[in-house]
């Protein structure tokens, strides 16, 4: 048997070095601040028509540069939670699959579902003998449909889920600190307002029999080394997102797109070197404002289905 | 606080319900299939003419219908390990960074990077504050240039890693059953032949101090419900992959490419749906030869580049 061994390492001895994780500091719950200040729009033209007027005043700002200092986290999960990541190549999306596999339903949710992958994902659902039970979305996408109005029909049971701030139609609209059951497990609704005023970040729950390290899908909100433009609906203080940074560090964070091939990161990680969520309100808005986005070219489409939580469902509906 | 909990489940109970994972069958060790009757070539051009020639007699076949039988894991890893999925979207390759963060010097490998992301994985092994050791390939990739010898140049001390049997040039030429550690983690090379002569998977530990589950990264030997094609260098014995199939069922199955939007599969879940791996040796070879591939655009310009580790490595040498 051939080893490669490099000359720092001795595999008999470094098991001496691990250091267990240290509990770190948790949010401080009755601090979580609600949703406040939003101009909530009654309708899907009203919140199109702030979506195109917005867009018409953005301007690029160069990237921060990333320190190179070190922080370190593991990806894991716990093996009563199954979770899939599932990416969409035309809009970059990525779709999570997660179940409780401990309940002997197995539930799950998909968030985020893309209406182009709706097979594959209703397929793996099958699969894996899950039972899913919630189609939910962090926001109302302007870059792709949801899949959840497709999900529907083709799983007859399945509720959609959005926040009552989006203004979306959804069988489930839900408030900040509501949280979201699927057999044992649970996903938290953080309200994570700036890409539009409807955003959360759904985080799995904090306890003995939830998952740890945390795991935080944090839309638009948060995106690895990045976040989503603001140019739609923008709202204060979306810079330094304290119900995302204030979980510990070691909370994943698994976003709603990624253009680099990036599929995951931490709290640790995005503290450090995110450039732009770590800058203060004025140099952020700034950034964001000198951004010279064009114009979403699914946004026509996309934002109208979205409000009714695809085109499927809102014909279902009329 | 508003709750939703579907009707069938009931978290204050669940957790009666949680069945631990069962130990299962490991596969037997000094059984072990060692590379046998395979044509090694001894040069780039005859590497590259076995590929064309192979590839001009090959031919669709339909994809067989998945059971739809349940089976179900979760995605996990220990805290000692890091493990990051990275993905290019112009091959759809997948790249892996793994550390063992136990270890104080974050001792890391890279499988299969691509040369046009080396830029992005090197920054994050610096983020990440790993020391990266091995660039290391599954195979002789013929759909893009691998990033080995980049990374060489822009880290030195980083040693590449391939196969003997590819015939390919590396700092470590690695045998069936061989062990490649950083820090106290390892992974074990196995032959896994068949997309080429020289595909290896390598398979992290079996031991209490190694990840559980197990993690296979499979090149194009097993794809999630596919495989590489086997026009480039058929073996025998490709189907039902015994150094792959005899793992652990939880065992998590990373490919080197993936074309749908999955990221992740298991053993258990490729016994029961891949369409093609599960055929018996008749049945794969006709669907195998009956595909009809295309001409691969990149091979004139990949496989005389990474028979050399990268291009940039062939340059330093030369």
């Amino acid at each position: 048997m051939f080893l490669i061994r490099p000359s720092t390492s001795s595999p008999l001895n470094s098991s001496a070095h691990f250091v267990p994780p240290r509990p770190l500091p948790r949010p401080v719950r009755g601090k979580m601040l609600l949703l406040r200040s939003h101009r909530l729009l009654s309708s899907t033209s009203a919140f199109l028509s702030s979506y195109k007027a917005a867009i018409k005043t953005s301007r690029l700002a160069p990237l921060g540069l990333r320190a190179m200092a070190a922080y370190s986290a593991a990806a894991a999960s716990p093996s009563r939670l199954l979770l899939r990541q599932l990416f969409e190549k035309e809009s970059s999306t990525y779709t999570y699959l997660l179940a409780d596999l401990a309940h002997p339903d197995k539930p799950a949710v998909l968030v985020d579902p893309v209406d182009k992958t709706v097979d594959r994902d209703t397929n793996l659902v099958k699969e894996l003998g899950l039972k899913l039970i919630y189609a939910m979305n962090t926001h109302v996408h302007a870059d792709h449909v949801t899949g959840t109005g497709l999900i529907k029909k083709k799983m007859p049971g399945v509720k959609s889920v959005i926040s009552k701030a989006s203004t979306a139609q959804a069988d489930h609209l839900v408030d900040h600190a509501d949280k979201i059951y699927f057999g044992g497990l649970f996903l938290e609704v953080r309200a994570t307002p700036g890409h539009t005023v409807g955003c959360v970040t759904y985080v799995t729950g904090d306890g003995p029999d939830q998952p740890h390290p945390r795991i935080a899908f944090t839309g638009d909100t948060l995106l690895i080394h990045g976040c989503g433009r603001t140019d739609f609906q923008f709202t204060e203080n979306y810079s330094r997102p304290s119900q995302i940074f204030t979980l510990p560090k070691d909370t994943l964070i698994y976003p709603a797109h990624d253009y680099k091939g990036f599929t995951v990161s931490t709290v640790g990680e995005e503290l450090l070197y995110n450039p732009r969520l770590t800058k203060d309100e004025e140099t952020f808005k700034s950034i964001m404002e000198d951004l010279k986005l064009t114009y979403p070219k699914m946004i026509d489409i996309a934002v109208p289905a979205n409000m009714a939580c695809g085109l499927q469902d809102a014909t279902t509906k009329s």
